[in-house]
């Protein structure tokens, strides 16, 4: 793997025409932020687009600006690695809704003020919406492929379900093609902690002198996480450990290395994310049903595709679980594409996805050829 | 089923002398509020203690004095249930720690004052030497039987081992001999929940003007709800349904059954509880294991006791999974006591222990005879 960073080009595009909306409204004024890796053919056959997940970024191979830490997938994506920058093209941009550069609930509304509440309401497809309009700015008539895992991987399915003709090849990780009730439970959680913080506002608190609903963010952000996380692995990397004592101390600090773990996990957090922006992506998680998009038969999302469709699901992922792809397996064979379906052992849970799995590379690295 | 309320004795204990704690204070003035049904025979020798849960009390066949919702266990307990209040003197005693009538952080300190974050740090251990107390001041020198589900079944199996000569029979539904890290993680979200709301104050909120910090316990209380249920019982009672509504609204009000339902359980769970009361009892949960108390094995706890035990898990429950009760079973048989072990089937998840589940009544009337 390069040790040193690879190349990126950060780059913002301002559409000239507002965005049709889901919700029926049009947002004007739509920045979107990418990075790019590798050189486009002349052809414009090789690119890959990667979609980020809810708390992710177009920073996929290059280190976040705020944290300056390696982007999220540097394992999978560089010179010679599964997703090849040497061969492939490879996007990431930041989803609308967002708050990394592309408009979303902290960026200027026409009046000049923050959008904030007054952002309009977006969902999965509002977000491939973007990534379409860029790819038509790119001049990319057809992805050599979509990946993306979790959220990622619902745009993944969103774009090959409702613009199946821009893709050749879709890889959808860890993901599902609705939000369970479970699901939509634990993410009203994480708003209702947001919104129960009073430095929330009203969303109203981008110009007030402290840091927004930090802590309330916070909260959302640790419940978030222990779903992220299979028990199996909670119990081999904490267990009851004790944090940086020999004795429990009848007392409210973080005493167990879990809580300590998951204290920093909100904390710092909230240094790089919009609370708004969490609400807004959030919801438009909670509203994916792609079947319901589609007369209420998943089949019929994906009728007279040509994609190809790979899924990948990890046997400790108890967020999106293996019964989901199983289900947008059977789905795709109903509508005769072709998918292939692996069901991954790894022991991290949902985030099997972003971690040390050389299957999955295995996997990756053979889908996209 | 009976129709009428049980009668019960609703009483108090003062101890006069305080009580020694596990953090090796000793707590002064201690009150124990509890309800009984039944009648003790002459030899003493009938007497059936209930321990109750996290979020539960003494009224465990008997109306809530504020809800005025019948009692917790109405199904279980009363005239030729399967807790048969007519052979039967069956006690509940709202553990210490707790706001409904046992001495808690709510309760008056020796200076008059509330204890609020004052009030020691107390375990799982400590809330059955308030038990033990309890059963000294009755003249019961053996119980018939221990009987606890969840946080009730850590008190039973403390009591067993603690205190094995005080009880024939310890019967353990869902419950487990130690908090998982998982377990952990979700307690400690719902802490800094609370303690993240500024209305709580640092535990000084019992003068204040308003209710306390009952936002950031409605948010401990959703997130905590959802361990309480099962995936696939969130998805049969709610799915993806919408609440009074034909279509989703593209805005944050809760769109879902699911987020209606989940913010109803928080709001409602503030009119009943204490905010201190929630931090001590999650942290008294969380410090249990009862290993670590015997000395790293889990046997050890149980060695020379000739109490029975009966655990029974439930096959949708991953709060406490079957896996923690198969844990206990081996180290009964480990330590030579008479142990039977069922795992049950019901679609309820860990609240399985308090709703309509048969195969439990039978077995709970077979275990108690």
């Amino acid at each position: 793997m390069a040790t040193a960073p690879l190349p990126a080009a950060s780059q913002v595009l301002d559409l000239t025409a507002p965005l049709p909306l889901d919700c029926g409204k049009d947002l004007p004024g739509v920045r979107i932020a990418y990075e790019t890796y590798g050189t486009l053919d002349a052809e414009a056959s090789n690119a890959i687009l990667i979609c980020h997940a809810l708390t992710g970024d177009q920073y996929v191979a290059s280190p976040h600006p705020i944290t300056g830490k390696p982007g999220w997938w540097v394992r999978m994506v560089g010179p010679g690695l599964p997703i090849d920058t040497d061969r492939h093209f490879v996007i990431c941009a930041n989803v609308i809704g967002s708050c990394m550069g592309s408009t979303g609930p902290a960026s200027p509304a026409p009046d000049g003020q923050p959008w904030a509440m007054r952002f309009p309401v977006i969902t999965i497809r509002d977000m491939v919406r973007g990534h379409i309009a860029l790819l038509d700015a790119l001049g990319i008539a057809r992805l050599h492929a979509v990946v993306g895992g979790s959220m990622g991987g619902m745009q993944a399915l969103s774009l090959a379900a409702n613009f199946a003709d821009r893709v050749e090849r879709a890889l959808v990780i860890a993901s599902t093609a609705r939000h369970s009730a479970q699901n939509i439970a634990f993410h009203e959680v994480g708003r209702q902690a947001i919104m129960a913080d009073p430095e929330w506002r009203g969303g109203d608190y981008y110009a007030a002198a402290g840091k927004g609903p930090e802590k309330g963010l916070a909260v959302a952000r640790m419940a978030a996480h222990i779903t992220y996380l299979s028990e199996e692995g909670m119990h081999e990397k904490f267990g009851r450990n004790l944090q940086d004592r020999d004795a429990k101390t009848f007392g409210f600090d973080a005493d167990f290395q879990v809580e300590s773990y998951l204290r920093h996990q909100g904390l710092s957090f909230t240094d790089r994310f919009d609370a708004n922006a969490y609400l807004y992506i959030t919801r438009a998680m909670d509203y994916f049903d792609l079947a319901e998009e589609h007369g209420g038969r998943l089949a019929s999302a994906f009728a007279g595709s040509r994609t190809r469709f790979c899924l990948v699901s990890f046997d400790t992922d108890w967020l999106y679980p293996t019964a989901e792809s199983r289900r947008i397996a059977h789905a795709l064979n109903a509508a005769g594409c072709p998918v292939s379906f692996m069901e991954l052992s790894a022991p991290f849970g949902h985030d099997s996805f972003l971690l040390d799995v050389p299957t999955l590379d295995r996997v990756v690295a053979g889908f996209l050829g």
